[in-house]
């Protein structure tokens, strides 16, 4: 098929697919059995679409479906003294189309997933060893605060786009399991969104938000 | 028809229009030309759905569809300084299922709309007077600030579950329409969800979050 | 990370660049926090999705989220003295994916947006200054007629696909806003579709249909 | 378990079976394997939803996905000389949330399925006897006009939300069969809508959008 | 607020929120925070929708987004050797509209999730312990079958509607979890619905589908 | 416009466009009137979407949502005795989006179109000629088999992801006609997915999943 075809324009399909495979993007539902991710590893990316563009189907294989390594604790040494492990589609590219995504979350004592927001996707989430206190907050007017202390085989429901949090109110590590409803479904942390942005937000509207000094802001916005 | 029916049976249909009107649900994309949601102006509700029940389509008038005032100023003399005006399918019944809301935003001068987030619907916004600086805030791990000073006629966008504000940087009041995604976008003020959250979020979740002393988060959260 | 590319390559990646920007397409719901259009300036497009490709989001920047001069008043001399100005996908690039869109709508003293449809969304319009009369008619078998006048401050909703129209039956002129709950809601004004397709309409259908002799059919597709 | 339960509350669950199946609504994509709408046979409905309430999963029977006489000509003896049966979720409750329904379309010779819209639905349309010609128009700017001579066997595709006809232009009857995208794809007749509606549209309204004579604006508002 | 109310209403009213209560029905994506499930306890149900009915959400508490032991194993001492719990809306009721639910699956050594689909969810599995063959098959006309034989913390992806199975091969129990992108996924067991339907489906169907001898079909039909 | 334009530059983007036609994928809802797909012809393909990717919609014609040829019998000298055509977006490009297809089934006597699955689509079928015993059976507990003989003019629902089938009982030709809610419907016929897989499924998994005898595996598997 490919005879007769001038070698400098197979060099251009190569290319084409190799600058297509920069392209990252995340799909609605499928609409074909699955859509395989393209790998997205250059960050010189050209042009993209709503999700991920695809590989061949033909060209797929198990692996694109299968991630290993999820038994093994992380590393929460840092000040917060948790650590997320998204297997998001960037993780595992056969999620692409799909809706889902699966998650590791371990907590040192005291460890805390900080309050934070999935805008695309509700979280549920499986204690396998630990203390946690996990809690979400509805939306204006009532901001009410839903909390639970859940231990070893507890489940718990985090509802899309509200601001939720879990922290390890145990002496031991902590681990936790947590599927997500979208094969991207996002993250905002909020302290780092709104005192770590990067140009920083003018201080004004902080203080005025957040009822806090200027002085305050200032020293908020140079630690995040 | 109801030749015949019991008159007490008829009071009890009466009775469940009566109770199911104290229902309130927004419900998704159409799927009659319009579902003109039923009042809802009791707080004893008994069963809800996803959305809000309708009212008999042969019952519907123009003014489930009619808005009027959004050409009076607002009151915005409280500590933000601006007020929000929002026309949802709480205040215009046949906005159910149809995906669109409208709202008016006034500001005192230096009136700020603090950083919040709509879990269910992206804003287009128009001045119509005064100088508004504007911004978003991307999820993580970027968080990039994305950023305008807005004068009469200019139109900024604020996409759906990310963190924005409006803050009225002149000297004079500052008028804004709104176009919002949703019938039902729904609002989470930052700080409010944050550090006014009934019951409280626990402090040390707080002070860790936002690197804050203890104190500190008392004092926030007494005031919000 | 370019090094070691051949010239050639890297002008074919950028031909790729400029040949996927004369794409021209509209995305469903978002799954990542924007995907800002490529902008389509050429007429020699080769490859489209549904909805638009996206450029980088790394080289997303405000003005890709930004509108300028809704403000200035447009001219309405002409036959129907009425001129729309869609903010639409095409016109602010950021709204791509995001579901919605706003519109300007001068109207000249009995001025007129004749009857159209809306396929991909329903309208919520606030009238800023005149006396606007307006409708829509429901489906069959009823075709209802919903109407009302509007004046300053009035809102009034125009559910999807059913067909609508605006009309200034005051002395001067009217101005109006509106939100579309798509970035591409799409325009079929009735009597242009259905007079003045290209090519025409067999004047026998028209004649049926509208029970119009077809010396005034032919009449019409001249005019349209 | 209805044991201990007074007679007068038995009644008034049964009665509010039945004024639950006064109701009529069509609910989207489904979330069980399948959800029979309830039957609405009467006027005087009281509470609605978007789509259609259902009966109880345990009562429905092969009945409720079936429906009968497809074959039998309709008859054509009517101005427009055409006759459609449309088998929506009204004709087969089993349809509800499924997303698709049937349609028949008989034609006298000459006879014409006039300019209308499907607000909610894709129509794919086959021939199974006799000459049509149909078409579709696109939306503004370009109103192109697709056009076809289809002869038995032949398929057509009218695209969701554009005006599309058909015309018998053979001497013999036409039959044709078409899927359409939708349990509840609606139908909006453009010349019944416009000139028939109830109450008429101010006819200056429609004078000046059609660039008719006031005459014949009112002679037509009379014929439909 | 009720005062003047008959109490014959108000026993009513109370009986319209059992009534509902006993519904059972599982809806789209969420339109506000959250739209808690009413528990349908009873069989005797009188009103469905697509989804489930909710209940006041002034009423919902943490426990409607709770569940509790899912580090127990459970029994797996029946023909396949394996034991799945599923906890979807039914077993959470805050999962109502939210797109997601959780599994824990027990496997005896050579325990058997035999071939079987979620016509409404995709499922990522994660493993706890033990060793697993896994497996799809995608659609025709390839049937292609893509596996891999798990360990301990590995994780793998299977595409929503596709026929699908899990295999202790190992000599010990085996334990994983899975997230499902539905709050109702469903379970379609290949063999158990083609053999096992109640009433049967007439077995010369399933001989000449499956090639086997009638006997053959009439000794499964008998097991299943 | 092309002018200056440097001829390699040309090619390259004459190839992007063949490239990208070799794309295939089947995209969403639509936001635009059609987006007509393009025609796939070749098996080296190179990038994909979630859909498939579109032609210049100023390129479309009246062809692309045309088929002809449906009025002709099709071949069911085969072992089955049944033959699908199915009209979905790879046979009419212009379905691309649009959410819907159609197919034609033949039946020589006795004829089986054996049990399948559509992952992606509701079926609703009409029968033209012949007597047909069609059925589905529902998701597990129940597995509940509903099912009906069907003639001439009569018409059966088949709600999406169930497994269904029909079986010619007549001692004539059968020949139906079904619309599918969606352009891509998939199909999985059971007895070739589980026992036909490339490559087969370990036969331990199948004897154990249904009861069979490894001998009787192994010979089915040879078989499909």
């Amino acid at each position: 098929m490919m005879k007769g075809v001038p070698k400098m324009l197979l060099v251009s399909v190569a290319l084409l697919a190799w600058a297509c495979s920069l392209a990252s993007a995340y799909d609605p539902s499928p609409l074909q059995d699955f859509c395989v991710a393209i790998n997205d590893t250059s960050s010189d990316h050209a042009v993209f679409v709503n999700g991920k563009f695809c590989k061949d189907p033909k060209l797929a294989t198990a692996n694109d479906f299968f991630f290993s390594g999820l038994d093994t604790p992380r590393d929460t040494s840092n000040p917060l003294g948790s650590n997320v492990t998204l297997l998001n589609v960037d993780k595992i590219l056969g999620l692409n189309t799909l809706g889902i995504s699966l998650a590791r979350i371990d907590f040192a004592p005291y460890g805390l997933n900080p309050p934070h927001i999935h805008p695309r996707g509700t979280e549920i989430l499986v204690v396998l060893e630990g203390t946690l206190l996990v809690g979400f907050v509805t939306s204006n007017p009532d901001n009410r605060f839903f909390s639970k202390v859940l231990y070893a085989g507890d489940v718990f429901v985090f509802p899309i786009g509200l601001i939720h949090f879990q922290f390890n109110v145990g002496k031991t590590n902590a681990v936790a399991f947590a599927g997500l409803s979208s094969q991207n479904p996002g993250l905002i942390t909020i302290a780092n969104a709104v005192f770590g942005s990067n140009p920083p937000i003018n201080p004004d509207v902080l203080a005025k938000a957040f009822q806090l000094d200027r002085n305050v802001v200032n020293y908020l916005q140079k630690k995040f």
